[in-house]
């Protein structure tokens, strides 16, 4: 059965120190919302080994499924599989698929020490492949770990997507030229009858006047098409 | 004394929908680092009462400060301030400062319920005043409420940066034409040796080729150069 329900897990210290504006949970979070997978929490922390364990182990007992990005390259600073590992207790081991096509790739003479540490994955791991990179990432129970390079990390995403969420939300936006504050009493009360339907409302400006927007999700077309008519009577209502 | 460590809570919807990508933490990111206080999560959760209590409790136990953005207008799904007040076990209370400057600024009359909402912050908040907005932001304990809309979080945020560190970071990238794996054990030993500089290598392409940065960031400028020039030694002697 699909994922319902999953969380994130940004592992890099270039995101937290604002050098990298992060991009992949943004791109996963648009493709959950497609496909109908609730994203509920995104976490961004640094390579730090505790921080990893305790943050990972707190996410996979909370929700369906968690994606982790980056840290699993060959440097120091990669430690995302060998935190994972010690999050599931179990050991990290050579996978023999990875060793046999890094040494088809660089020769047996070309899987120096770096390469060797990006064919390690914890035990029992099931293996991500994608065309994008030799290096794949790695299922281990409910987490998904794939990569930090933005394009790798979109390709891993899309090979398992289908294993989440299986009724697509739809998103229907209204403009608003009114003050929030002029609807907010009889939003409430709309949102209140429709508790299938998700109502934001977001505030912007115009030049110096108010321009925001009403914005209307859910997974049942028919609801979400009567939100919207009601929330539309409603603002004809206050603006006349 | 100016907080060392901080985490940034943003709370919303639009955010794990995929309908807005992520500004204020990135924003708050790159001022932190210049001031050299170190961001050590970001965490981005739905408009939801018992995961921003759970989730603040939670940051502002581990960590001297905590920023939050998103979730204190007028509607329905700005539920941030209640739930403050509930994480903290404190009354919401209506901050006759904020009272008397919607007063003033819409009239008695046009003090309608969507604005009284915004008239209330936990008990015993200090406020945060910016030029771009009537409804200020709250400060609890070690808690800074902030808005979601980007331009009044950029404002607020500028307005309490001077509690946050004290000694700022500095950068350095070097670009690199080799693919990590060559230099990830020289680079290790390297930054084993440099305790007090955070040595980062991210992997990019210039075409067919490997072309990516080895970014190194410290509080000690001495120390920085230092280890910038011990990493350039080392890749001269692997290039040659």
């Amino acid at each position: 059965m699909a994922h319902q329900t999953a969380a994130i897990l940004v592992i890099g210290n270039e995101v937290l120190s604002g050098r990298t504006r992060e991009a992949n949970a943004y791109y996963a979070a648009g493709k959950f919302f497609e496909r109908g997978c609730k994203l509920s929490e995104v976490a961004i922390i640094p390579d730090e080994r505790e921080a990893i364990i305790s943050t990972l182990n707190r996410l996979r007992e909370q929700y369906d499924a968690v994606i982790t990005s980056g840290g699993i390259g060959p440097t120091h600073d990669d430690i995302t599989m060998e935190s994972i590992a010690a999050a599931f207790d179990v050991e990290l081991i050579e996978h023999s698929f990875i060793v046999q096509a890094m040494t088809d790739h660089f020769g047996a003479e070309g899987l120096n020490e770096g390469r060797r540490r990006m064919t390690r994955v914890p035990q029992g791991s099931k293996l991500i492949r994608c065309e994008k990179t030799i290096a794949p990432g790695a299922r281990i129970g409910n987490v998904y770990i794939l990569a930090g390079v933005p394009y790798i990390f979109e390709s891993q995403l899309d090979s398992i997507l289908d294993q989440f969420g299986d009724r697509p939300y739809q998103r229907i936006e209204i403009e608003v030229e009114l003050p929030e504050s002029l609807f907010a009493k009889a939003l409430t009360a709309i949102q209140a009858d429709f508790d299938d339907v998700e109502i934001g409302s977001y505030p912007g400006r115009c030049g110096p006047d108010p321009c925001g927007k009403i914005c209307l999700s859910s997974q049942d077309t028919e609801r979400l098409n009567e939100a919207v008519k009601t929330v539309n009577t409603m603002l004809e209502n206050i603006a006349s």
